[in-house]
């Protein structure tokens, strides 16, 4: 891909499952999912917001703590509970007044398939599915859960000279 | 094996612990097990049951929350607490009318073995007990918990034309 | 070592963290631990009962789950909290009759150093600290928690004819 | 670096998440986090406090769980929810009158940078971040929650002489 793209972006779009996790989740006693996150993907995350570009989370699994753990970290946008992503990733950018090469989307499974074309620039995680590594703009380095957030926010903040540390 | 076998495939069987997870449980402080599963793992299940095909379980092990989040999932047949598994799967056999040339069993240990000679086709994760290893007519390249039940799935579907993603 | 001398071998007395787990603990909110466990070592620890072997737990640590979870799986000879380990090992040994040269004795750890001359085999798992793979008079190809139990025990019963799968 | 600058250390001060751990955190339903920690680690932490060395936790993070178990070890100081790390440092040298050269400081990310200037010897894990592996003046073999705390308490006492096991 042309890494000239990374210029035009404002705006990150997460899936949270294979992305912010390794996509294991830790089946409780009532049937409800917990997940394992990387403390380095979320103070990315802070870093990013605090220089300015959006944010948004989703995904089609639905967890209290994930939602919460988010807000806290001042994330504004978390969509949940999705039966298909790309109408709601359509409404956001329409409602929001993005154009389509202003935002990055990053998933790592099937449902995600339909989002890329959406997307100015498409990611996969190191260790997504086959079908999304064939057909993502740009696959990262690291592996879900292991810091591919964290990897793609400074890949995109350092080409617009916003990663000084 | 024959790799034309997989064409009878209208049913699989699996076994939890070593093949939806990595054999780890959390140990909790009333002395239960949790488990961690992939949700590959899960996405592929439902793909599965979309396309028309059962989708059973058999674990000697317990938990309310691995039985709760199959039926969330939409799995209809899990058996748990099981002491022995052979009679189990001979019984559901019957029950359904099914062929034993149309039951997939996958399986990652001793009490797995005696099921082995029963399904059309046996198959064991790659991370299996030696002794599962060199009875299994199928071994999966990815480990149990790791994804290896989505790729037996997609394994299925592939060869039978229903994996179109 | 002598292999010769795992044919005495009645009694294996385990530690628990870093042989039945890899050492890491889950921090809960009210500072204790919960552990991850692997359930092919459970299910060897429940064979090689049935065999007659003789099962005990000494660990410095304490945790109500893990007790539990022992007891489930029919442990009888539970020590823990333990400030030092080799009195109660040798305490153990006399209560029950035992000669040094019947008891295999698995730890990974410095606290373990002084239960190793005391037993007839001392066994370090292979991610053990540098202190014990030096001392123990047999390593295990397998790390603490990832089937390290599993495969001594194994050891012993396959050598005297009583693992036949 | 000049290992001799090993001799001095009377302090060692520990960021928590990528050092006791691997920078993972489970987000629990609360939208809290609960870690996962390594026993030899605390093993270690308890070695070099019976040996007389003062040790010190900094973290940006708060968990209600690792205050306890920091304390249950025996540490005495914890300072947590800090927005900044280098003056809370500097206001602990100052108060215990220690010298710059007696303090080790251990950390793995971005709000490390500032303390590592301030301490005698900086250390950062096998996994640090990018900034914090090419600014520190030493690195451990071991990452994060793979016992790196224990290899640098175990490369300070033993250059000491106080590691004898």
């Amino acid at each position: 891909m042309d890494h000239a793209l990374f210029d035009h972006i404002t705006t990150l779009v997460f899936d949270v499952d294979g992305v912010f996790t390794n996509g294991e989740v830790i089946v409780m006693e009532n049937g409800t999912f917990i997940r394992t996150m990387h403390t380095r993907d979320g103070q990315a995350l802070v870093l990013a917001m605090e220089a300015g570009y959006n944010i948004a989370i989703m995904t089609k699994g639905y967890s209290e703590g994930v939602r919460k753990r988010f807000e806290i970290l001042g994330v504004k946008h978390i969509y949940d509970k999705l039966s298909e992503k790309s109408s709601t990733f359509e409404a956001f950018r329409q409602e929001f007044g993005l154009d389509k090469s202003e935002i990055l989307y990053m998933g790592d499974d099937i449902p995600d398939l339909s989002v890329y074309p959406l997307a100015g620039i498409s990611v996969c995680p190191a260790d997504g599915a086959p079908e999304n590594l064939e057909r993502a703009m740009y696959i990262t380095a690291k592996k879900g859960g292991q810091g591919c957030v964290r990897e793609i926010i400074e890949k995109v903040m350092r080409q617009q000279g916003q990663w000084n540390f």
